[in-house]
């Protein structure tokens, strides 16, 4: 049973400060779409914003700019599997929801889809700027609500200890790391 | 004895695509310094680039805008204390190569010092987006040389197997993840 905690939006940038792949998704007009994304990071603290690659030949491009909206969900490593199919095929071609059997739950403040079994989730309102966005496929966004598991994040703190599932890591061609072992630096 | 091996420009990318932290070298005018930061991800595969967040009030701002040019270092375990160090005291109050008895080697292409201990090494050369900059900070590049630590990365794949070190991801206060087991998904 996951309990989902709200996360505070001052402590949002930590669910993917550590650079985890996330998944995309997004909804516009009744479509909807999930995609995988290596290249996403926080962008600013306070509003908390993001950045993220979305590449213009994808479905979640259209839908992303149709709807001013996306969702960074943060996959475990029992979705890894799934991470690469839905970043292997496109959206046009078939419905990835229905293919990886994918469960969704509806977000706060975006309509575009929370995919059950990620750690984390940011709901993203795009921030327009249209000359990045259409010369390096470069979205910018707010982060306007944060959802965590409370088996993996709790309190503005990553828990990994024990044998939780943890974030992973994408490299290429098949190939992930796990997020290792915490450790702390004194200051 | 390092062995550091160029990389091939379209596997440079895979030196940060897992999301590592990163330390930014940079030298302008006979001043040089260097920072840590998380917020960095590639932006393209070929030409390769890169995004990184560059915050108004550092030196390494000031040296970054007035030659153009920058090196992103991956920085291995055992720098973790000098991560957090170089992240925390400004380069206009002391000369951190020196605090933190940082060595260093030439780069290829750019003036700013590569850093000894580090895993791997991307030159990069600023695209000016001046906008993005002055409103978010973010400034984006091209790679232009890329290097590795034979150890670490080699034949465009990090080979973190048995005890060598690895590469870390900050998280927040001091708190960092290494990166973790490496495992793979069939396609």
């Amino acid at each position: 049973m996951t309990t989902r905690l709200p996360v505070d939006l001052s402590k949002s940038y930590r669910l993917l400060n550590h650079g985890p792949t996330v998944l995309v998704s997004s909804q516009h007009e009744g479509r909807r779409n999930v995609m995988a994304a290596a290249w996403s990071m926080p962008l600013d603290f306070s509003p908390p914003k993001v950045a993220v690659v979305i590449d213009r030949n994808t479905l979640t491009r259209q839908l992303v700019e149709g709807s001013g909206e996306f969702v960074l969900n943060v996959p475990s490593r029992p979705m890894a599997g799934l991470t690469l199919a839905v970043g292997s095929v496109s959206g046009r071609e078939s419905d990835k929801f229905a293919a990886e059997s994918i469960s969704c739950f509806a977000g706060d403040k975006v309509k575009a889809p929370l995919l059950e079994g990620c750690l984390g989730w940011l709901e993203c309102r795009v921030i327009p700027e249209p000359h990045i966005q259409q010369t390096y496929d470069l979205f910018l966004a707010e982060i306007v609500a944060a959802w965590s598991d409370a088996r993996a994040f709790r309190d503005g703190h990553w828990v990994f200890d024990g044998d939780g599932p943890r974030s992973i890591h994408y490299v290429a061609g098949g190939h992930f790391f796990e997020t290792g072992d915490a450790f702390e630096v004194g200051g």
